[in-house]
């Protein structure tokens, strides 16, 4: 199995991360535009990932939650600048628990020799708050969401 | 009258700005984000703006174009992400002569004694994305549009 590499430079703004897939890219994008099976890859496995908006267009809104065991809910959205199938989503994100804290995340899939790289690039708006997300563990939510895309994708090859 | 102060540290990938406004906060956010005003300032004062789509709302979509004295056309676009007045807006920002470049943008407004401290902090994708927006001289375009801004409150204080 692939693993997630993360770069997070100190005093960036920036966090980038790549993963490659053994699926063809046109199934990557596929399925990670599909709102009805973002409940089984986004997120930890012990979380509950619910869709509540997915629009994933120019100007679409998403809204995703994620309820842990205790039955606590965090809430996520954003807006679509961009989606390009099957090249590169461009999107905001919020963490609800953060309000007025935004980052924009770029997603690309490159087609190699039949398999996809996946490479995010998230850009935050200060330092702190890049700091405050990688301290979050964000790398190990990461890693285990694309450790279930890719067990998604297998089912679907 | 005030002057733009513009910070972009090598290697970052972020511009910030300053600029006071003799008028009050809620009057600067009502101005700057009102669809009939935007070609009275936006921008430098030789290229006509056309507001072509502007729905400052979370969500909505924005596009303005440039047109020239020799009556070439560039178009800009985004979407807003968060409009909360008479704080903060947030959205992404995309120059049509590069497209799939995209940079985020907040804008915030602070009131000091009656005045307002405007500040943008826009963040690019890449090191060289911030760079050449430096280089295509942004920073004039930015204190000219604040120029025509402060001149347009003036008439409406």
């Amino acid at each position: 199995m692939s693993k997630l590499k993360v770069t997070a430079e100190p005093g960036s703004l920036q966090i980038v991360g790549t993963r490659e897939f053994d699926a063809p890219r046109h199934l990557v994008f596929q399925v990670f535009t599909d709102p009805d099976l973002v409940p089984q890859w986004w997120g930890p496995r012990e979380f509950v990932t619910t869709v509540e908006i997915m629009d994933p267009r120019p100007a679409g809104s998403w809204r995703f939650l994620h309820t842990l065991p205790d039955g606590t809910s965090y809430g996520f959205h954003g807006v679509y600048h961009d989606v390009v199938f099957p090249e590169r989503i461009v999107y905001t994100f919020e963490f609800e628990e953060m309000p007025g804290h935004v980052l924009l995340e770029t997603v690309t899939f490159q087609e190699i020799d039949g398999r996809t790289r996946l490479t995010f690039n998230s850009v935050f708006q200060s330092v702190e708050d890049r700091d405050g997300m990688v301290r979050s563990g964000m790398e190990d939510g990461a890693a285990a969401s694309y450790d279930r895309l890719e067990e998604l994708l297998k089912t679907r090859v």
